[in-house]
């Protein structure tokens, strides 16, 4: 079954605000095995609110309208909905007591304009708001359902609860959504994708997306049936051949970079330092990113000039002349001195030319040599990242991790 | 002028992700004078899509529609929106070269997929993508214009600034929208803000806004009128107020902190150096950030263990003991050491308990301790920074930048 929800509220158009009861509302709906397939927001007009009311019901069984019912004359969503299903509003003089009942209990005198709360969108019914003055409704028209909830999520979420919860499951067919998530990394987005999109298009019960980020590709797997066996199944079978096709490029089911190779360091006692030129920090950030880090990351250097990869790393200074600073004997010296002075068992080191100045024929923008040194021998790798400093830099920080990761699982 | 965003990408469905490469979007329209009257997200349904973009160019006759252009079956966008205007699409050599050349110059070859990247729709023009591969669409419909944008943000954002915008500019009725925003630093947004609204309440042709980031707040003022003159003069007026009220917790005009200070030390040709402990590499990434910082930041220890502390940063033993790493001797002594170390101008040094595990009584979570060390001497801070690891870190980078920054202003 699928559905869609409206945010109401001009604020929520500005450049400053985000809508985000639909997120609570989408959970909400996905455990009933709902599927918001679209969501708006929409501002204090009634007339483009009736048409984006329309829209929805035109494309889905049920709809759920946030915000918009408060007094004031820009609170338009119940005359938008009326309008969107061509009905009048009913004035119910029992919600007119229920809402001044609750302004004398706070000791306040009920203005004037709250009346407009009172009203009814006819053949609907009301949703009592244990916590606010507006109360929601519950409007069946034909086989759909639109649900009017009052914006402030103190207010709309005991409503969803209490009272929309229960009659979504009666008129919700028996769904279950299983999901699963693989990432992956060392492999193009698209190279991925060509490679997995056999598999998935073959379940048509399986739906799969595929998010990419510099060097982090996330697969989303999520499986509907009526029984929870059948879609644990359905993923099962995907899952395992996606497993196949990709081999160790994936890297967890859901955790970043930094946890996994925090857990394969704490399962052998390991410990870990950096030395960090181009990604200036960025590496050691996202590792101690993680609660705990500091049970096997001791620290490292940050050689951003070459003064500091001499003095603080030791590189020889001939070397940094003749090979220049951006190479691999550098990143391979980089990570051996970063590993002799802190005593760590493995380390890792970044050189490279984030942009946007710096680059070179021989080492343009993007290239980033990155060295790995343990109790095996140190080696390094060149790398070629395309974008700008941010991404070359994010793509450098967790290609180093990638590089660790194989290296302690022996790949 | 109206327009609406859609945003493409069942992703973004999910109860985990929001757009926000629409709030970035606003803003842009903003300045331009062109308001935000709806916005929709649609997951990746060829027919649903086509149907939403149908809505919205009934509505307004600006629609910008992001993602869904990457080269996968899911990616629908480009046959969603020709479908809506009732077009074809149409093949072009040259965008297929281009994606073919990108391809060449990172070594890879191009995947049979990226083909459908080359695909235009009828009577459009394509937008050069500067970092990625998908090009952008900008399609006339008479009056309307629909623009097709790549969904990562640091595609999306060149290709807007670059190839979008002086088109909209040429489209939009002449309505200026002057804005001035201010960064203040050392202040809570709930003190800053009861100082500041008495003055911009006072003017409805002013709307302000206030943003938080930990240790970062940022003051919006935006004067919409027809003549750009009067709405600088209204900006003058209040933002002159604001400046007396907060003095020198002002540190820029938009710039972000490590700009700032990058500026500074440029200006007086002096070189900076950090010790890090609790922010992890936090600080430096920030600092490096900025390109071309390479002038004046030379580099630094990650000293996040007690062992990197005394081996890397010389911190003598006998301290640690004595007074305990996250303390204000040792924040001194760091700074001291790497500052010797490097021979930089100045020196930087946090250590602190970030958590969620380590505060005791004394200590407690969120205790940080900042150490400056310059030609002048060298000094310590404790502070108490509340919220959860990231948002203690993300303070404790901030405040350490606006220390130098005081420094350096000798304030």
């Amino acid at each position: 079954m699928h559905a869609e929800i409206i945010a109401v509220g001009s604020e929520l158009l500005t450049p400053e605000r985000l809508d985000t009861n639909s997120l609570w509302i989408t959970a909400q709906l996905n455990l009933l095995g709902i599927e918001l397939v679209a969501k708006m927001v929409v501002g204090d007009d009634r007339h483009l609110l009736a048409g984006a009311v329309r829209g929805a019901l035109a494309r889905s069984p049920v709809l759920i309208v946030t915000g918009g019912l408060g007094p004031t004359e820009d609170d338009v969503t119940r005359e938008a909905v009326a309008d969107a299903l061509g009905r009048e509003l009913v004035f119910v003089p029992e919600l007119l007591e229920a809402i001044q009942e609750r302004f004398r209990r706070t000791g306040r005198v009920m203005a004037e304009i709250n009346r407009r709360q009172a009203y009814l969108i006819r053949g609907g019914e009301a949703l009592p708001n244990a916590v606010g003055t507006a109360p929601g409704q519950w409007v069946r028209d034909g086989e759909r359902a639109v649900v009017l909830l009052p914006g402030p999520p103190g207010e709309l979420k005991p409503m969803f609860t209490d009272h929309v919860l229960p009659r979504l499951r009666e008129i919700a067919p028996p769904l279950v959504i299983c999901t699963r998530v693989y990432r992956a990394s060392g492999i193009a987005e698209s190279d991925l994708d060509q490679r997995i999109s056999p598999v998935y298009k073959r379940y048509p019960e399986v739906a799969a997306t595929v998010l990419a980020a510099p060097g982090d590709i996330q697969i989303h797997l999520r499986a509907r049936s009526s029984a929870s066996e059948q879609a644990e199944r359905w993923l099962e079978e995907v899952g395992g051949r996606i497993e196949v096709i990709l081999g160790d490029r994936i890297y967890s089911r859901g955790e970043p970079m930094e946890a996994v190779i925090g857990q394969l360091l704490r399962a052998r006692s390991a410990t870990l330092a950096v030395a960090e030129s181009c990604t200036g920090g960025l590496l050691a950030e996202r590792i101690t990113s993680v609660p705990g880090s500091s049970d096997y990351f001791l620290g490292g250097l940050l050689v951003y000039s070459d003064r500091a990869k001499r003095e603080l790393a030791g590189v020889q200074p001939a070397l940094l002349e003749q090979c220049g600073a951006v190479s691999e004997p550098v990143a391979v010296a980089l990570a051996d001195g970063v590993r002799r002075q802190t005593g760590a068992t493995y380390a890792l080191a970044v050189t490279g030319v984030a942009g946007p100045g710096g680059g070179t024929e021989q080492t343009p923008v993007g290239t980033v040599f990155i060295g790995v040194a343990g109790p095996e021998g140190a080696g390094g790798r060149r790398f070629r990242f395309l974008g700008d400093r941010e991404r070359v830099r994010a793509f450098a920080a967790q290609t180093a991790m990638d590089l660790l990761r194989r290296r302690l699982l022996g790949l």
